[in-house]
């Protein structure tokens, strides 16, 4: 199960070496993976409403190829992997137009209580574990 | 009274144009603003904690010449009125090294209570009003 | 005349307030820009391909109300004023959902010939001109 | 060898849970490293004057606790290794006043000839296979 999202490259994300900066992907990513949650009935501010959160505890990107402003990317992002507490979501960012692949990536996120102090882990949405496990 | 804070422009606030991104300009007035307001004895940080806040509620900004990549920049920061509940700061930004002036601007802050839904807003603390009255 | 353009808040333009962070607005004001003129066959992309750009040289902006996370928000988009060598933009952003008033503010853009050193003034191109004249 | 490089949290590099953003520890880590080659006498700047670039082609990061506003931390970079065309530099971010690990990472950078379409491979300037070698 994947989900294909569609951002386009904002002026303000690129650098003076005239492509994406390198640490937007991590934006694209993301608006992928809530809109994917979203479409799966999961939308993520409502999981911070109940009082849960998705930190990001470890990630990779691979860039393959550099992507320009105005450029119309398809992020597919799916689940690699769900634990009690944690799910990693993988990532392929291709530009449609050319079917050039445009980078590569993965997430890790621990399911935290954000009423605890400090934060403490805690098991994820039962609904998320069954739409991903 | 003024403060003098410096910034060192970072890559990735650069655009494809190769100066500095426009929006990147609130990043410097905020942080100077925030480091003037420590400067004396009013670490916005604790303002939070102590149930405040100082959103922005108006701005403007002029730019007068580019900055680039690894320029060092001076924000002179000021308080040029201060009321009950609001506080504008105005910015003046130079490339010391060529004494080019780079932007001006100025944003008004209100102070709201962070405890009330909706956000209320607040009277500035005593201590703040002080200093800048 | 005028363009509606939507776009949807993301995580990372929040800030600890639980807000959209005020320097984002500036984002969304240059994605609404950029999706008009290209709407109307001006994409900015290709303006800079042609050795012109538009770099932001003045600008305000007024918050009205807060925004949230994966709030969908309209920016209505249009030009209040043109001269030869500059273009002034006017933006409104609303929650459609509630018809609330998110923030309005304006940009004067001033056209500039990337080719020259340094960048000189330029006449904005013809058919920008006959579109907003 | 290794470079220490100081970074304060800025108010607009949080998100509304509290912490900062895991994008923006992509930016400290380019602040750091390229500090680190200032002060080696390799300013990135003046490589890309001379026609040359680093993008990045690949990271990992890792989330040990996390940041807040205001902090004062501390990145600390090395290279990790060294080849004819590219650089990988580590990192490890530690806030010094507890000494709390925030994170870790690295990230590779490929080096690039800015002057050919499209930008091809080129081997790094002798100065900084010297430095690193």
């Amino acid at each position: 199960m994947h989900y294909d999202h569609q951002v386009q490259v904002r002026y303000g994300e690129t650098d003076q070496m005239g492509v994406v900066h390198h640490a937007n992907y991590l934006l694209y990513f993301e608006e992928a993976r809530t809109a994917f949650l979203a479409h799966h009935g999961q939308p993520y501010g409502q999981l911070e409403k109940d009082g849960l959160a998705l930190p990001v505890r470890k990630l990779d990107l691979r860039f393959r190829a550099p992507a320009h402003y105005e450029d119309k990317l398809c992020v597919r992002v799916s689940v690699e992997r769900i634990t009690a507490a944690s799910v990693r979501f993988v990532y392929e960012i291709k530009r449609p137009i050319n079917d050039v692949l445009i980078a590569t990536g993965c997430t890790e996120l621990a399911c935290i209580d954000l009423t605890s102090t400090p934060r403490r882990p805690h098991v994820l949405p039962e609904a998320m574990r069954e739409l991903f496990g």
